[in-house]
C-alpha cells in the first residue's frame, strides 16, 4: 500500500505542477461525459504505431484480443509480460516459470473443440469417389479425432506439469507453477476464434490454506496493477458472484477495470479445489501426495490473467487530454499517453534541432548506440527526413509516450550541451551529452524501484 | 571477431586452470568416439528440470521442436530469445519489433495448409441426414474455407505489415522488421504437426545492397551463436546450393550445428527478391516504393532461426564430461552444463552446510530476496529438506548448469562470512555476506560484455 501511496503522491505533484496552464479534462472512471474518448485512443493507437491499422485488427484490439501490434505495441507488451513475469516469479522462491507445448504433443484424445487440421489430407478424403456418404463421415470423423487440439487456457498445462515439479520442491507445499503465452478463445456465435495473451499462475497449497491464499494473489495481484497505473482507483476486486462461479470453483475473484463503456476482467482467481488436479492424473492420489503438515493431495489456486485486456486497460488509463491556451491564446488540445516509465515502449527520442548537418547526425548515432547498450529503447527521430516545427514533434511524441525527447541543436558540437524535455513536466533542461544516459537510466529505475 | 578471441582465451585460460587434476573427454564436434554423449544430455535435461519427461516429449526436444520444458529449461529458452531481440532490436536504429496474429486474423482465403476447426460444427454438420453426399462434401469445403489458418512462418505477418511500417521510417530504406513466435511445422508422414520457437527478422534493402546485407547478417549471426558457444567451432555457415534455393530465393545461407549425430540448421538467411512482397499486396507498386537514391521496390532478406533447436545446441555444446580421481583413487565423472553466464538459467544457488537451523535459512531467505531484486536468478535449495552431503550438491548444482553455489555455514551468523563456488573454476573462495551480490552481478555483466 505504501508504494501506491508514493507513486499517487508523486503523480498528484507532477500533475499540480505541470497544470498550471492547464485544466485536465480527462474523464474519471464513472463518468461518460466524454464518450468520444475510447475513439481518440483507438485511432492514437493506431496513428502511433501500437496496433496495426485495419477495421478487423481494431476491433481484435478493442474486445481484448491479441491483435497485430506495431512496434511500439509490441514493445509495450513485452515491457508489460516482462512485468508480470518478474512479479509472479520472482516474488517468493517457490514459484517455478514453466512452458508447455499448445497441445500439439498431447496423445490421441485431443479433448479440446478446436482442432488443427491438414486442408489437404481432408480434401483428399472427401474426393475418394469410391466411399458411401456413411463411410465418408466415418472416415472423416476418424481422422478429425485424430487431430491435434490447441490450446484455450494454460490451466491444463500446469496440472500436468505438477507430478513432474514435484522433485524441484521435494513434495513440499505451497508452490507455483507461472506461465504466458498465447490461448485460443472459441468463436463467439458465427466469429472467428481469436486468440489471447494469457498470464497464468497455478498455485498448489493445502486445502485449510486455500482461501488465505486467494487473498494473497488478489491483494498482489491488485497491487500490480495499479502499480502501473495513473489513476489506480480505475483497477478493483470483487468477489464472483456464486451463480457465475464456474464448475470446479468455490471462490473467485476478477480484477477488473473500467472502461469508458464499463467494467471488464483483466484477471480473474479462482479456488479451484483438487478434482482437476486428480481427473488429469487418473486419480492417482499417491503420485500427488505432497506434505504440507500431513500428506494430502494439494488445492489449486489458478491466477488467470489477459495480457492483451491488460494494455488496452493501460493505455486506455494514461491517455490524458489537457485543453491549454498557447501565447496567441488560440485554444490547444493536447493529449499524453503518460505510460509508467517501466511499460512504456520507447524512453527517449533522438531528435535534430534545425539546420541539421552531417556532424549532427553524427552525434544523434553516438548517442543511439550508447542508449541501446545501456538498455534504453530509443527512437531514432533524428533519422526522420520532414522537416517539422519542434513544437509538433513534442507533440508526437507526447501522444507516443516517449519519456523524453533529446534534442542536438546546432551549438551541441561545440558546447556538448543538448535539451532534454520530459513528457510528464514538459519542462526543458539543458545538459551535457555526458550525463543524459545516466539521468535517463536512474529516472527509470527509480521510477521501478517506488 | 575480437570478442570471440577474448572468449576463447578466457575458455582456455579457465578449463587450462581448472583441468590440472582432469582430463577432458568431451568428444569434438567431428569425433563418434562417445556415442552414449547425447542419451548423457538427454537424460540430465530430463532429470535436471530442462525438460519435462515422457518419450513423446523428449523426441520433440530432440527434433528440435517445441516442447513442454520444465523450470530450467523455461528460463534458458526466454534468455536466448531475449539475446536475440537484444541483438537484432537493438543493434541499429532501423529495427522495429512487430507482433502478427498467428494468421487468425486473415480474412477468408486463409492459404495455408493447417486449419483450425470447430469440431463441434463440423460434428454438426456431419450428422445432418437431409443432405446428400455430394451437398455434404460441398458444405464441408464450404466449412473449411472459413475456417482461420495457422502461420507456418513469421515472414508473412511480417510482408503485411511493410506498409504500415513505411510511415516510421518515412519510406527509407534499409530497415527491418523483428519477431519470435510460434509456428506450427505440418506433420512429416503421418506424425502430427509440430511447433516451433521461431525468430524472424525480415530486412528491407535496395535490390543493389541485398547481397551485402545478406552477408552482413550472415557475420552478425554467426558471431552471435559464437558468442554464446563453449566450443565455437561447432557453430558454422554454408552457402546453400542452388539446387536447394526456395522457391523465390536468389540465395541462401544456413547456420549450422554440429550435433553428433551430424550437422543441422539453426538459422536461414535467404535473399528472397521482391515477388513476394508484391504479390502480398497485390501488386500496388506504389504502396510499396521506398527511396533509397531513387524510387524503388525493396527486396527481402529473411533471417529466420529455431531457438528450440539453438537451445539444443547450446546444451549440447557446454555439455563436459570430466574424468578424475579424488582423494581415495576412485575414478568419478563429473558432468558439467557450462552454459555462457548470460544463458545460464539459474545464476545461484543457496544452500546450508551442516546442522541448518534456523537463523541459517532465515539468512537464506533474505539473501534470496536480495538477489531476486537484483535480478538475479537463484535456486532455493536450502528448501530441500533431504540431506545430502555438499559434494552431492555441488555435483547436482554443475549438471543444472548453476554459476554459483552460496553454502551458508554455520558460523555465518557470527562471522557473515560464506562460501563461494564456482562452476567453471570448482574453487572455493571465502566473502562477507556484504560483498556477495555484488560479486556475482558483476560476473554476468563482465560475461555479457565480452
Amino acid at each position: 500500500m505504501l508504494t501506491v501511496c508514493i507513486r499517487r503522491a508523486l503523480t498528484k505533484r507532477s500533475s499540480s505542477l505541470k497544470n498550471k496552464h492547464c485544466s485536465r479534462t480527462r474523464s474519471s472512471s464513472s463518468s461518460t461525459e466524454d464518450p468520444d474518448q475510447f475513439r481518440t485512443l483507438l485511432q492514437l493507437c493506431v496513428d502511433r504505431y501500437y496496433v496495426s491499422p485495419g477495421q478487423v485488427n481494431t476491433e481484435l484490439f478493442q474486445r481484448g484480443m491479441c491483435c497485430n501490434y506495431g512496434p511500439l505495441g509490441t514493445e509495450l507488451r513485452r515491457n508489460l509480460l516482462d512485468q508480470w513475469w518478474r512479479s509472479v516469479t520472482r516474488s517468493r522462491a517457490q514459484v517455478f516459470g514453466i512452458n508447455t507445448n499448445s497441445g500439439l504433443d498431447r496423445t490421441a484424445e485431443g479433448q479440446g473443440p478446436l482442432r488443427i487440421v491438414d486442408y489437404e489430407n481432408l480434401k483428399q478424403l472427401l474426393e475418394r469417389q469410391e466411399l458411401s456418404k456413411e463411410q465418408l463421415i466415418q472416415e472423416a470423423h476418424l481422422l478429425l479425432q485424430r487431430c491435434p487440439s490447441v490450446r484455450t487456457n494454460l490451466l491444463q498445462g500446469a496440472l500436468e506439469q505438477f507430478v513432474p515439479t514435484l522433485g524441484v520442491v521435494s513434495r513440499k507445499l505451497p508452490f507455483g507453477l507461472a506461465e504466458t503465452g498465447l490461448c485460443l478463445q472459441p468463436a463467439e456465435g458465427s466469429g472467428c476464434p481469436a486468440e489471447v495473451t494469457q498470464t497464468s499462475l497455478v498455485w498448489f497449497c493445502s486445502l485449510h490454506t486455500s482461501s488465505q491464499w486467494l487473498d494473497h494473489w488478489t491483494r498482489q495481484r491488485l497491487k500490480w496493477w495499479r502499480k502501473f497505473a495513473l489513476s489506480p482507483s480505475d483497477f478493483s476486486s470483487s468477489e464472483v458472484p456464486p451463480e457465475e462461479l464456474e464448475q470446479a470453483a468455490s471462490r473467485g475473484v476478477r480484477i477488473m477495470y473500467s472502461f469508458p463503456w464499463g467494467q471488464e476482467s483483466l484477471e480473474t482467481l479462482w479456488n479451484r479445489g483438487n478434482a482437476e488436479l486428480l481427473h488429469t492424473h487418473q486419480g492417482v492420489r499417491s503420485k500427488l501426495q505432497c506434505r504440507d503438515g500431513r500428506k494430502s493431495i494439494p488445492h489449486v489456486v489458478s491466477i488467470t490473467g489477459n495480457m492483451d485486456r491488460g494494455m488496452l486497460a493501460f493505455l486506455s488509463n494514461s491517455l490524458q487530454q489537457l485543453k491549454r491556451q498557447d501565447g496567441k491564446q488560440k485554444l490547444l488540445q493536447r493529449k499524453v499517453l503518460k505510460l509508467h516509465p517501466v511499460l512504456a515502449p520507447v524512453k527517449v527520442a533522438l531528435d535534430i534541432g534545425k539546420g541539421a548537418t552531417m556532424e549532427q547526425r553524427q552525434v544523434c548515432e553516438g548517442l543511439l548506440l550508447e542508449f541501446l547498450e545501456a538498455k534504453i529503447s530509443t527512437w531514432p527521430g533524428y533519422l526522420e527526413t520532414l522537416t517539422t516545427s519542434l513544437e509538433q514533434l513534442n507533440a508526437k511524441y507526447d501522444e507516443m509516450g516517449v519519456l523524453f525527447t533529446v534534442a542536438i541543436g546546432e551549438n551541441t558540437l561545440e558546447s556538448g550541451l543538448l535539451q532534454v524535455r520530459s513528457r510528464d513536466t514538459t519542462i526543458k533542461e539543458t545538459m551535457h551529452i555526458s550525463e543524459v544516459k545516466n539521468f535517463i537510466s536512474k529516472y527509470i529505475s527509480a521510477a521501478d524501484n517506488i
